[in-house]
């Protein structure tokens, strides 16, 4: 039987990641009695020693299959879970010093409106990253929310008002896997940032309500990401927080931007 | 001399499209005694009859490197000219009914800042795309431009002032190859239907005359696509005029869009 | 009560299409007693009489809330039948002559592997179109499916073998909102039409079983586009059919792609 | 005078990077007395003390502006250089402890095509960043070049052939300023870690030699990825080198990836 990625290769390098990127599969969570549904993109990884050739794939593959057709229903709790649950089965079918696995999805938050008090379903993009390093586990978890900046300079310099725009916060925060951080905290982390939250839905008394909350918080993105930080690092626990926001600038062509960290 | 393309294909079907997309070269235009340099994306195709298994994917290929390296000045004086020139050398090498290519570009824009009179450059998408039908030459130019609107209902409802954002128009002119029009006065046809016009350089002065503008002229994603339907109906004669306006909404996560037509 | 949509525009000009583009929501339907979940992208819009100055873009969300919180199961069994339902919301609380809605989304189909005969689920990516033209319902079906195709005229020339590569296969069915067809069976016309299938889990006999099916079965992309057309002209019944397909060249740099259509 | 910017912020935290994202320029570099001409994407970044609320943004458009408008010649031999006078300009306006700039733009490359040595054009994505810390300057060449990879696991097992697929070459160095290194050259270390190199335009004979070459010359992506770090660790010294490879595998949805790094 031919084996090729076992020979040995040309140049004896070590490789830091070598695996899959962008594979598409259906997964079902249990969650606080609620199932959630997601098609994620998903990256998995191993790093590869200098004195194999490559990488057998396939197990890749199987390893995510077998985890995913588990019946046992506890093991399906949440995306990193289950990529722990992955890792670990990956590892008796191909030995590494790390390997990493990446879900990038969306979840659904069920909402209301500020004024009118609608039911609205409110989507958000999300990322979940588990590392095994050595035997030792890191999480990072990632949210990306719409909101907006208001002006501050220009409302303090023009009479008849201010610039205003849409604008993307990201909150990572890599932790200990055993340290429990809800991806919706972190969206509200994020929303409460703003000059502003959004909504699907606004009926008029809720537009004036967003229209007027981003005249009275006029923010730069340095204020919303450090908005991020100060809030999230209360937060979170024991976690590396890392913020940043990006404005589309309605009188520029250009977006701006802004990026910090903190430890807690 | 095998030649796979000339034999019959199993299914007898007329296709409307066969070519090579995103094909990248470097194109040097001779314009108003100015030089413009192009790496646009380029898409081109010709209907392939249904006896015919396939095209001769080379002989696109062939056709544009021969323009290009043409030194006849002349010969570059636009892409739409350059197109037609390939299409005529495509004809000869590979028969066919009709035949379309494609250039998607940029072009900076030199312009003074509104208020302190400062120089900066303009970067605009355009797209031109030239098509031979049995003969008979239709172009197709096309503009992405970025401005912004500010919601003239929040205004009248509002005594903070308004949402404001972001926002893309584009607008399509189709017309014969001889109608001589300037991709840089579409893209002013399209600022100038915004609220305000947009700069890359913006001193304080600069943004308090654009910060003005849009609350003086507030404006819906449908005033901006019926102003630029009016503005380029008087413009651009004996053409199809196709607009459109995508705003980035910065009271909600989705965009608002508006998109019409009129003939000249 | 202020209503700046309904005052006359500046400019008395009718527009197409005005309305909502990405928005994103939740989605469940029963089809075939099995739960499917979409978080599609959706796009909505209504035409604009050249008297009205906009269109009251929050009618379009109540009108997908409330469809989507309707309880009665039978108006939820697929995305054509929800669009429907939205559209017809709208006609009652925003007077149109035609309307259009769009979802883009992803769904999952479970297969076995052709050798092995292993569980795999694979991911395709849809879209459903339908639009209401002053009462008369038209629905376009369109599915983006991945596979290869290895180059007939290099396997012809070449003793070593021929170039191979992925390519992407759209098929889009235009017909009455009546004539069921499934999205399924639209997948499958496209994945026989290519060189060969692609799964996403695939052991050493199985990937062979691939690598051979490409070498047998050598196609350009117009016998891939011609094989959609061909199949899919027996499959669908009172169809606009139109088929396209761009391959991911592994001996070029560019993409090269066939585009037709057939009535049926 | 009102300057918003320099006022206390709300928390006091310092930020890593505050700037601007997605500014399109026209930008002429005079290199080997050939005039280059890029419209590249630029982002450009300082750090943010604790103590101030906000950036002049305004500042980074006036630095950029001043140095492309500086005629002497030497001042635009590189976007390095360019980039390097632009961080110091702003220095001068704005202090900071770190900055950074980054342009993302295409180079053209005058080739002979393999056998018919025919002239062509080929055209690739580059990325360069330069870094100011503290005062020492360290510069990021990026380059992302399009090959191919023949699997040899297949081409071993099967006795037809073997799968090909376009794939991605990532070449990274971060250096010393004065480290002068050829993006030129960095794209020939990816062409020549791949199964065969890739050209616009093929004749019959060339496109043999790439589809022998490609069969001769079966990788892993975790080969190529090492063929780069061998190579570059020989041509470029006292460097940080860190590559990656994308495979768009033709016998699967997904892609197949591989990364490493290397310090000379």
């Amino acid at each position: 039987m031919i084996n090729t990625q076992d020979e040995s290769p040309k140049h004896q390098l070590k490789l830091e990641r070598v695996g899959i990127k962008n594979l598409k599969t259906l997964i079902k969570i249990d969650r606080n009695n609620k199932e959630f549904r997601h098609i994620p993109k998903i990256n998995i990884f191993m790093d590869l020693n200098e004195d194999k050739k490559g990488v057998h794939m396939s197990r890749f593959i199987e390893s995510i299959t077998e985890i995913l057709e588990d019946e046992v229903r506890d093991n399906h709790k949440s995306l990193e879970q289950i990529g722990k649950h992955i890792l670990e089965k990956l590892k008796i079918k191909h030995s590494y010093f790390s390997a990493e696995i990446e879900f990038e999805s969306e979840i659904p938050i069920y909402e209301l409106t500020p004024v009118s008090k609608k039911d609205t379903i409110e989507i958000h993009d999300i990322k979940v990253r588990l590392r095994n390093n050595n035997g030792s586990w890191i999480k990072v978890l990632e949210v990306n929310v719409i909101g907006n900046t208001a002006c501050p300079h220009a409302l303090a310099v023009n009479k008849k008002g201010t610039h205003i725009q849409r604008a993307i916060g990201n909150l990572k925060i890599e932790t200990d896997f055993d340290n429990d951080i809800d991806l919706e905290e972190m969206i509200e982390t994020v929303e409460n940032s703003f000059s502003a939250r959004v909504f699907t839905l606004l009926k008029t008394e809720d537009e004036s309500f967003v229209v007027d909350k981003m005249h009275t918080n006029p923010l730069f993105v340095e204020d919303v990401c450090r908005n991020m930080l100060s809030i999230a690092s209360k937060k979170f626990k024991k976690s590396k927080i890392h913020a940043e926001c990006l404005s589309y600038e309605s009188i520029h062509r250009h977006d701006v931007f802004a990026e910090g960290a903190i430890e807690t």
